[in-house]
């Protein structure tokens, strides 16, 4: 093979936080790369670090076998790249902007319509994890763009291709967002309610980290319950003593000045399914009261 | 040493499905092991696997040199203990019956009027990870209770001594149960809204389970900013950004059907940090609007 077809050139069109932490891990995988950004000063540290400076998004994106954008939106990348269809057409182009499926899905016809190998992006990292084993990056659209780009994907962070339907990647970037944010919110309550005992929070972060982590792997048994429908197999805990525990735990916030305005939605659901009978039950079936249609593989 | 002292004798009072794994762990780790609970047959299977079964609650509380208590709720430890103070004085009881702070507090109180040593503990684990290194017991007491009983606790999950305020476990029990419900609604929400594209909880709980794991060091990085009430430091992701992207991961949920009551209370949050003027700061600072005190260490 030649060292062309082992390290493809890669343009990176965007160079804010996580577009500079993409270039450089794309050079220090042996990559050339061609770097543009609006706001040409931003170029500067990667250009320093080896990266070939595009004096305008036109010669970036003829110098890339390999075209990566990594700009604010859905907006900016067509204004980016909508000037430029001709010189796109037949490479690939990998999108890692934050986009709603349904924005994937349109730059995906918008690609199909111009020739251009099309792949959207979500990438589940913060830039100082890109280019670690921390990393990883969801990807969804051509299969043949995934098969080009695949090894200099692989320098960002572990590739997971979702399939072709475009929309894919950003659908579960949300949903992932989505519980990080759950989490995130309990994170901040209970930081604040060991506040109320003197406990600072950097004495109690090891402790929650360790336990958040180890029941972070409570999501595989409830997919069985959710795909299954079925919430009352290997119960180990019920509703019933959950609710009356849940509710436990939003008076002993109030009690010591904490707002459990973060947790109450979910007693309210819990309470709701001990009303509706099914207190024997694990508290998995709250997912019910959260969407209209409760069979697996139902489109909304 | 002698045999006893290496291996003291427990009795557990309470064989529910927690109760029954602490004895058999218990019975595994090498000592010798009374037990009793109010339903009698429930015995049966540690009886079998090498306990002696106490007739009466006298009796288990005799018979060990370290008695712990795994009950219902606090009402219950009085409901078994309070006839038997006399036997109890001066021996370790350890209590890892999930109460509240206060109510631990009482049960000290109690225990040391009758010369009882006494230990509270809080359970962060489901049976089944009893004896494994993925559980693990916040304790709080007597000092001198913990070291009598610490060989025997190891042999539960990894010991945790938070000092010798009584109500220290269960303050950081319930908040950690509070960080993982947090955590909990936002996979429900995450398992719905990928539904709606067609896609099983099975086929998503890995990458979630992987997801989250990585997210729960975010806890530490995040009470640096609390402790030094510095929501300005470190910035990676800027209030007046995530408000926008919390706002489209609501709307995504809704235009599929799927309802994100768990998610909006943290968006209304993150919405009154911009317009009281934080917008370039981290969402760390989300925390002032749940407490009535921002001093780190204050008792509320
Ligand atoms: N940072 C993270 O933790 C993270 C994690 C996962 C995903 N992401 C996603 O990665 C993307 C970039 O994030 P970031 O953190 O690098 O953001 P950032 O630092 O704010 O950078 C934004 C970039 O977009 C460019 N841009 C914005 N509007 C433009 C327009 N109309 N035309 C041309 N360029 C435009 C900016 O150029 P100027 O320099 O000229 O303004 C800048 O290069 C976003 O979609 C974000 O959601 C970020
Ligand atoms: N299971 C878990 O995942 C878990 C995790 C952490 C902490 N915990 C805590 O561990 C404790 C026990 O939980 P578990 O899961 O073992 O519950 P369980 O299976 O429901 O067992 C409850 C136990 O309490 C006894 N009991 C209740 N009221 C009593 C009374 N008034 N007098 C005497 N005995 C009484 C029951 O006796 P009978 O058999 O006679 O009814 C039974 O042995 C609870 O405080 C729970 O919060 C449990």
């Amino acid at each position: 093979m030649s060292e062309q077809h082992l390290h493809p050139p890669v343009s990176v069109l965007g160079l804010g936080t996580m577009g500079t932490a993409l270039a450089t891990a794309l050079l220090g995988a042996g990559h050339p790369v061609t770097v543009w950004n609006r706001t040409q000063t931003k170029a500067d540290p990667v250009v320093a670090g080896g990266a070939a400076r595009a004096a305008d998004a036109a010669e970036a994106v003829r110098a890339g076998e390999i075209v990566l954008t990594c700009l604010l939106d859905h907006t900016s990348v067509h204004d980016v790249l909508d000037a430029h269809t001709g010189a796109l057409a037949g490479r690939v182009l990998v999108n890692v902007t934050n986009t709603m499926p349904e924005e994937s899905a349109e730059l995906a016809a918008w690609a199909a319509g111009h020739g251009i190998d099309f792949l959207d992006g979500g990438i589940m990292a913060v830039p100082p994890q890109i280019g670690t084993h921390e990393a990883f990056v969801l990807y969804s659209g051509s299969r043949r763009a995934l098969d080009t780009a695949r090894t200099a994907l692989a320098a960002l962070g572990d590739v997971r291709y979702l399939g072709t339907d475009p929309g894919m990647a950003a659908l579960q970037d949300m949903a992932l967002l989505s519980a990080m944010y759950g989490m995130y919110g309990g994170i901040l309550h209970a930081f604040a309610l060991v506040r109320t005992g003197g406990v600072s929070a950097r004495e109690f972060a090891p402790v929650l980290a360790r336990w958040l982590g180890g029941a972070s792997g409570l999501a595989v048994p409830t997919a069985e319950q959710i795909d299954d429908a079925d919430y009352a197999r290997d119960v180990t805990s019920n509703v019933t003593m959950q609710a009356a525990a849940y509710d436990g735990l939003c008076d002993l916030a109030r009690a010591r000045g904490v707002d459990p305005l973060l947790l109450e939605p979910f007693g309210g659901l819990l309470r709701r399914r001990v009303t509706e009978g099914h207190g024997h039950e694990d508290a998995t079936g709250v997912i019910d009261y959260l969407t209209t249609t409760t069979s697996p593989g139902a489109h909304a």
